[in-house]
């Protein structure tokens, strides 16, 4: 499927060594104004080559007479019948040039519409993590440290490290990490931690469309994934419920006003599927890069034992570069939700209001954490401030 | 969304306190026999109260004045601007009866058409875990007898614990661990592992659509879940690339043929996306279910201050009760893909064959570990052994 | 497919003599409120038996060891190698019980919402039809008498005649041409009209969901129709263009306001597939029922000569029941189209405003016929007076 | 929505003066040969200016502060508060480049694996009508020497006319009447009827995606389409059924075997929403092209009386290069339905057969008119000869 989206639908195409790739945005809300400057920086960050512990590719040299071990060649032989004439085809790393230029778009209405900020950041490579990883056995939940550090983050602060780890001095082990691996002719893994502040409340759908269910699909689909967890994660499972609840709390929004919050956050911003105005945040895993040079025993497509070398340049570490494919995948989701919540509230918001319940806020209000509580009838809109 | 799925399509009904739940299943193959013996024995597994690590629920005595901590109850209100009349409407984990009475015929349809067994169970409650799990940090990886494990468990074995840990040992402790938690009136999470086996080759689309994105978008649909890793997961980031890649190997099949198939199977039995005929497991993390009979401190919707008291009984730990749901939700996925490969099959399999190229299998044969090679343009069906 | 449209989502389910038929809802905006009031006079209108001219089914005694000519029997047995174990299965008449209790659900949404009025009425039986069709051949396009009947005609004056014609001299010779078909153990088709009133301007999608791509989907989807035609359809096709063309005028809303609207309406309420503003209105060919009472000569499943008689009662003519399934699918197909607008304005009207063109209603203003301007950013939401 | 189809998704882009159009196809079979030659033969039958009944749009010179009578100008602006940069945007006929271009690719598929036959001509231009509407009126179907006609009619005898209408005489006719709308500044619409040949069994979706909804919703999203039937249509309303039942009769096929079909083809190859085997015929309704020179009364954006009067060339009659984007849908709509039914068919395949029943043709037989009985456990396919 090349599609991704029910409203703000992505189509991409194009292969690993095909002369072009791209994508078609249908759905895009009219009104937002477009430049090349509102696409190209996403692009840019995403680009092979940013640096010594990314490396320019050079695949032609390789020898196609071995399915690469860990890589799609025998799985889309096994689908198709057929090889891709060369390098991975559709699932080639280069069809995400696709996804980070509509998630660009997304963004933007994202940022004009409610302020929304996604940062995604490299939070491991290999055993080098930030505290919340490093820590997380003891306590099974964030630290402190990292949650406040999750409001603060900026793609800038990101940017200032080729590990795109904002934390420094982590981020100088890192380094050392990749060229550690790069020299043995190897590769090495890592995650990616993405945040999304400014969330427009009661995204995500009932039951199958759960918003966590939605990130989970999109951050799976990038390729190298392999491990997804929102909020407290695989941690939090051991911390018992009394500590795991996330207490209802008011808290004074930035205009002054009083909203709804929780005061811890191990949910992630999302209870029973619906966004509640937190901050979301989740991390991906991403295995070691398929592509290594150095020899690797393995067996031909016809069963002849032999040993495969690849030659050539290849990226021995792919979660720097990984960060803006993901804050895309974040931003496709939350457009997608949120115009699917739109629809739901304006048609509400042109209903007669319903006689009052005693538990429901009248008339309709949307109460936003650190916005202006606003009455969906005059605005029919989710907002943040 | 209360449909899952693009040819076996399943729409479910019901909330938590209404007259009936269940499911239309659209689009299942023709010639399926199917008695309520097929659906009732899975139906029975995820009912409450089956022990004393289950109990029965009786939420009618709690209060509805204030938002449950971590429940759904809040983004619900945000979402539709009214509160289910009673317990958690939609949100409720009884939604999932649906789900796993059409899981159970989507399963029907799997074992009788390739033998498929999906096989789900309790990997660790809080910080007892298998050895897969307590050795990761370690190595990284799944650890021998793990995986050697997951090609021999059965549903039995898993059935013959109350906790469906299959390891006897391992079993205790977590029983320990949750009656501890029952008599504190607080809860536990904890994780659930599952096991494909005899998986069709060629399942899973390229780019949005890949089958551990399919998957982990089912299993976070499920409530109460946090997290998602298959094949080596978040332990395999931190194994270099050269120890971490599976290597093709010829494999004996069951009928004595030779079949490619991978030394390792740290990829989970996906690559690229499309299941390359290993088994596929994955894990999934369940949070410290919400519901604690202890008191906690919160706000109600108003804002007030307040102390939060539910009453009744309810499941200290779901792991044990979710795994018939996850194994159901495991069977949409497949079904789901087979039935889009079929598609894609049978339709290649009427065109006349494409001239000839080395690395293609002539013509269009669909190598299974473990079974006969197949030539589509006869039985244009993948198939295991 | 048993499921219908993209926001509000219809599945309806049941065969011809099973237990239960009946539909789930999904998407349906929060705030509507319902009783069962609102939804058993259209079922009560689509209800077997109201009158003489159509009768009770009692179709036990058939033969099933033919096909039935012209019904569904052969190529259900074709497309799923199963026969229905009686009747029609998923192809009889009473799957649409599902989609008449949806549609009352759209159709009083969008009554609250737009003041939107839906009404079908029967238009010709076998060669008794209303002028708009007897002259058509002459002029080509609707007459004036019948475009103004349009916007009066009400469900009160179409059911004031037994078959739902609401021309009385034309239902008199329709009353005799169904009774002569029904003495004569026979059957009759005939057509049925639908007109929308006060409908949303910008429904409709471009290029492949047009609206009067969804209405004809819509239509051709209820049993025994064979034809679909919107506005002045074929007999407009031998119009040439300078009669043809709607020209634009300005009209006086029905608060006095001025809007821009068309002099003539041979468009039929949908200019490049999307709504504006006039009155929708389109007209559904149903073919003779296939089940009659006289013998017919046909060939056996197995290809033996022979004569079916099927003994029982059925309809002679259906239209006059099929008038409100038209109504539920109209319904359908605008409150679907609906929500997807609404998604689109309510995103567009959180985005700061682009500078003004010259050709642009300034800020985002929705014109509507009738209605008052309203500016989206202040309601973001299409309206009717 | 720019994307049309479930299996086989075609997603078109380009406006009507952008730089380029086209369209990305997702899921295809693979082992389709394509070759340019495959689709730049039906490009080329939709170019304008093949002759001189159809000319060479020259729109840069009309006027932009008019909405032009029944054209997508104002009811774009309506739904998007903009207006395309210049010409129809996405309502130009020119977006049906890439359906054409994706119809090519279907239909070689289709014709490679069912030696499907799909041919469009023009049936009418104004009131020039081929003798299925002139006589419609006296018996209510098509004449026999139609439904001969369409059983041999090909696309070579259809271009030998610069109609496109394959009777020399009434061709000749309709050469007069486009001419002479020409000569006046005027327009004039007409009809395309299309017949699909060899189509397999069992395509088509139970309730809402019947095959004839399916092609509605198709033919009626090609730009200026205003009416569709199928079968006997409109006139066989007019017919009472113990005439319009189509009576089984044993056939003989190509390869001498007996096969089930119908004696008369009023269903137009379809019953119950689903294809039997016989020729599939429709006809669809094409208003007279808005676009004239003459001067039209009309009213500006702001309400100003005017004179709208649009210079350029435009073809007076769009029916001749509307036939290659009518087969190109038809194909869109097949090819999906194929993959549909193929999923079906091959999972039935896979599971043990049924106890038989009397009805029910052993084991899974495929009976298709014309070609040879197939055991769908042999070679799970639909096929005709």
């Amino acid at each position: 499927m090349s599609t991704f989206g029910t409203h703000f639908r992505v189509t991409t195409f194009g292969e690993s060594h095909c002369k072009g790739v791209g994508c078609i945005i249908d759905g895009c809300p009219p009104g937002l104004a477009l430049t090349e400057d509102d696409i190209q920086p996403q692009l840019t960050r995403r680009r092979p080559g940013q640096s010594n512990l990314t490396t320019p590719r050079d695949e032609k040299d390789r020898t196609d007479l071995f399915p690469r071990p860990s890589h799609a060649d025998w799985t889309y032989l096994l689908k198709y019948g057929l090889k891709a004439s060369s390098g991975g085809g559709r699932a080639s790393a280069r069809e995400t040039i696709g996804r980070v230029a509509a998630g660009a778009v997304a963004e933007k209405f994202l940022k004009e519409a409610y302020g929304t900020e996604i940062i995604a950041f490299v939070s491991s490579v290999g055993k080098i993590a930030m505290p919340f990883i490093e820590e997380q056995n003891e306590t099974g939940v964030p630290s402190e440290e990292f949650v406040e550090m999750l409001s603060t983050v900026t793609r800038e602060t990101v940017d200032a490290e080729t590990t795109r780890c904002p934390d420094k001095e982590i981020s100088k082990k890192m380094t050392q990490r990749i060229i550690e691996a790069k020299e043995a002719n190897d590769s090495i893994g890592g995650t990616v931690t993405c945040v999304i502040r400014n969330v427009p409340t009661g995204l995500g759908e009932p039951c199958f469309d759960k918003l966590e269910a939605k990130l989970a699909h999109a951050m799976l689909s990038i390729p190298a994934t392999k491990a997804f967890e929102i909020g407290s994660g695989f941690g939090g499972t051991q911390v018992p419920g009394h500590l795991h609840n996330d207490a209802w709390v008011q808290k004074v929004g930035r205009k002054g006003q009083k909203v709804l919050g929780t005061k811890t956050n191990f949910s992630g911003g999302i209870q029973g599927g619906i966004s509640n105005g937190e901050n979301i945040y989740f991390r991906i895993g991403f295995k070691s890069p398929a592509t290594i040079s150095q020899e690797q025993k393995t067996t031909s497509y016809n069963g002849v034992d032999g040993v495969l070398a690849t030659r050539g340049r290849h990226d021995p570490c792919v979660v720097p570069r990984a960060t803006p494919i993901v804050e895309a995948m974040a931003a496709l989701v939350l457009m997608d939700a949120a115009m699917i919540q739109l629809a739901r509230h304006s048609a509400a918001a042109l209903l007669p209001p319903m006689p009052d319940t005693p538990l429901r806020p009248a008339p309709f209000v949307m109460p936003v954490p650190g916005g202006q509580a606003i009455k969906v009838d005059e605005a029919s809109k989710p907002k943040t401030e």
